[in-house]
This record gives structure tokens, sequence and C-alpha cells, in this order.
């Protein structure tokens, strides 16, 4: 990352947030493959914001629109060719957009961070039958965030990862499926899938065209913990 | 219709169209049951207001964004259970409304008439396992038309004019499925279920508590073209 990309912002005192303080709400994405670490990080900074400010939490695919549907796909209870899974999800990330994000940083004195977004459809719906030209049609309206942090690492590390610290009776979809009859099989099903995922990832980006903080979580979490603080800069210590 | 219900639109000298003339851009909707007459009137309709103006028609479900996977769902080229089916077609209603209705009625000199839209949704959701609340928070930044028309008919008076006026090859869904196996059992079929949709439609009206011309069309269609005319005023002879 150049020196350039980092963006400081200065505490604002026009404005008194609930908590005694002022500062400039975010939205804030965090995306990349299976097991990159998205989740273990963004909790800490959510951890790190709540410190001084108030802040939502979202999940892609679990923000209470389409939940049954998106359930009942997953469990089987509705039929679903991809693409149409795939869109259900845009459609998703759409409401998200207009009727959440709009929403809170309107009205709320809060940040917003979510794992997941616009990335992922980028990412994934060509995989799934759903051109890349489309997902962004589709997608179009879709606000983009204050901060996109893209958390980048190899499919290999990944891989570890989950097997590793995550609780293996739950792992990912495509890793899941298939685990229990052919262990070995699955992890270079995993491997060979994810590389697709992280050279769309890198695609998506390019194709976008905005910036997008691509953060190296290869190794600890630590490094990609002290890159994201001083992209975010004196907002966390406000 | 109440007289009070009429508005008539004085010419807006203010600003110049393509043609010459001046009007405030309308936005249209056009609504009712399968066999209502909604086609005939709304052809009729644009027909004379592009005597003077420049008019765009639409018809729900070949918008353009997701023409391939709505056809891939008729044609059974993609799995899709009814609720899915419902969530892809709110999905079509919201992108239409997000990308076309703004752009046309902020960019372009045109009136805009659609065949279907919010009020199908919510009258056929309920058939389909989408309840009336869930339909109306998916579609809920769907904007309102200028102008709303819900064409009234009987059932019956529905039935027999697919049955005489149409192609019988290619009558609505629902209706064609089992047509050549049983006719009159499907005819009944139509009625009851048609009858259920007409139901939801009144319903409908009742939720969303917006202004919505209910026009009877038991009769020709000469009755209900009048109507509209009156309630589109002047807009029609500027």
């Amino acid at each position: 990352m150049k020196k350039s990309d980092l963006i400081i912002y200065e505490c604002k005192k026009e404005k008194t947030c609930l908590f005694g303080t002022s500062y400039r709400k975010m939205f804030i994405a965090f995306d990349g493959i299976d097991g990159a670490g998205k989740s273990t990080i963004y909790k800490k900074i959510a951890h790190e914001l709540e410190k001084n400010y108030s802040v939502q939490v979202f999940d892609m695919g679990c923000l209470g629109f389409l939940d049954d549907i998106i359930e009942g796909i997953k469990k089987g209870k509705y039929l679903c060719s991809a693409e149409i899974r795939e869109c259900i999800y845009y459609f998703e990330g759409c409401l998200f957009s207009d009727l959440i994000v709009g929403k809170y940083l309107k009205d709320k004195y809060k940040h917003i961070l979510i794992d997941r977004y616009l990335l992922s459809f980028l990412s994934y719906g060509p995989l799934n039958g759903v051109s890349i030209d489309k997902v962004s049609l589709l997608t179009s309206k879709m606000k983009w965030p204050d901060y996109y942090f893209y958390v980048d690492v190899q499919p290999e590390i990944a891989l570890n990862r989950i097997k590793n610290k995550r609780n293996i009776v739950k792992p990912e979809i495509g890793y899941k499926n298939e685990l229990e009859t052919n262990e070995k099989e699955n992890h270079a099903k995993f491997i060979s899938h994810q590389t697709l995922v992280r050279k769309n990832f890198k695609q998506a980006i390019q194709f976008v065209g905005k910036k997008v903080y691509s953060i190296n979580n290869d190794g600890d979490n630590d490094y990609a913990l002290y890159e994201i603080r001083k992209v975010l800069g004196r907002e966390l210590r406000c």
C-alpha cells in the first residue's frame, strides 16, 4: 500500500455524538475468500470502535430481508438454481444498501461494518453463471463503502486456518459439502475453488475502479489489523 | 369514482418538450387480474398519448434486468420455488423503479406506461407464499406512479375475454398449464384463482392507502377508456 492511500480523518467538532465526542460516521466493508480472516478482523475492529462509538455489525446474507428465503435455499426447503440464488443475494444487498445503510448514516450515530459486500457478488457471480457485467448492473445502486478492505490470503493458508481455528464440523460451504466422505479430495477442491475466487476478487477490484484497501493477511492478524488501523487513522482515537 | 378524484392538469408553458409543446411527465401504471383488459386499454392510451408526446411502454417481467432469469424459470431451465420466483419479480420491480423510472422522469421527455406494477406483487405474493407485509417491505422503495389504474373485471367476464379475444394457444399462465387435458376443469380453476387474485387486489389497494383509480371494465373498453381519459384530463390534449 502506498503512503498516499492513507487517509487520516481529523475529528470534526461541529457534531456531538451520543458519547460526547464527535466523528464522521463510517460505512466499512470487509471482503475476501473463505478463511481469509475477515470475521476475526472485523470483529476486532468493531470491538475497538465500540470503545468510543456505537457500532452496528452486519453479515451479508443475514440482514433480515430475505433471511428465510436464503436459509430455505441453504437447507433445501426451496428449490433454486445457482444463478437465481445469486440474484436473491444481490436483492438482499440492494435492500441492505437502500434501507439500512442510508437510514443509519442519516439518522443514527453509528458506524456500520459489514462482512462481505459488493466485491463478493462480483467475484462469486461469474462462478455461478452470472457475468460480472450483469452483477454490476443488478447491484449498480448499492452504495460504495467509505472504506472497503479486501483481506487477501493464499488459499493454502486459508485452508489451514479453517482446519485449525474453526469448528471443523461447520466449515464453509464448498468445503463442507463432501468433507466427511473424502477429506483430502475436498481440501484440493477448496484450494482450486478459492484460487478462482481470489483471482475474481482481484479482477472485481480492477473492474469497479474504486478505492479498495487490499490488506495482506497471510501472517497472523496483527499485521492486517495494523494496516487497517492506519487507514482508519484517528477515527479510532477520537 | 367521486368527482373530487379527478385531477386535471393545466399545460405548463415553462418547459418545452421535443414536440414543441409542454407537459408534466407522467408515470402511469395499469393493473388487474388476467383478462381484465389492461393490455388493450394501456395500448390505446399509449397510442393516444403518442399523438402529442413521446411515450415509453413497459411490461413488468420484460424489463431487461432479469429477463433471462425470468424466461429461464418459465421455461423450466432454472429450478425455482414459487416464493423465490416472486422475489425475483420484486427485484425486477425495484430495479425498474430505481434505474428506469427515475432516469426517464429526470432526463427524458417521455411518459412512462407500465403493464402490471406494485399492486400485482401485493396481490399475487400472498398466493405464492409471501405475506403482504413482506412484499411491502421488499418493494418499499418502489416509486408510486403519478396515476395508478386498477382495471376491475369479474373473473367470468375475464375468462370469456381470454377465450374469445386471444389466441387460445397462448393464454395466461395458470390457465394455460392444463388447458389441453381438461378445458372445463381449467376454466373452473381460472375462475377460482382469479377470484382470489381480485380479492387480493382490493385488499392491496386498502393496504397501500394511496390513490388508485379503480376502473370498471366489465363492459366493452369504451367506458374504461372514457374514465381514464377523464382522469388524465387535459394531458391528452396539450
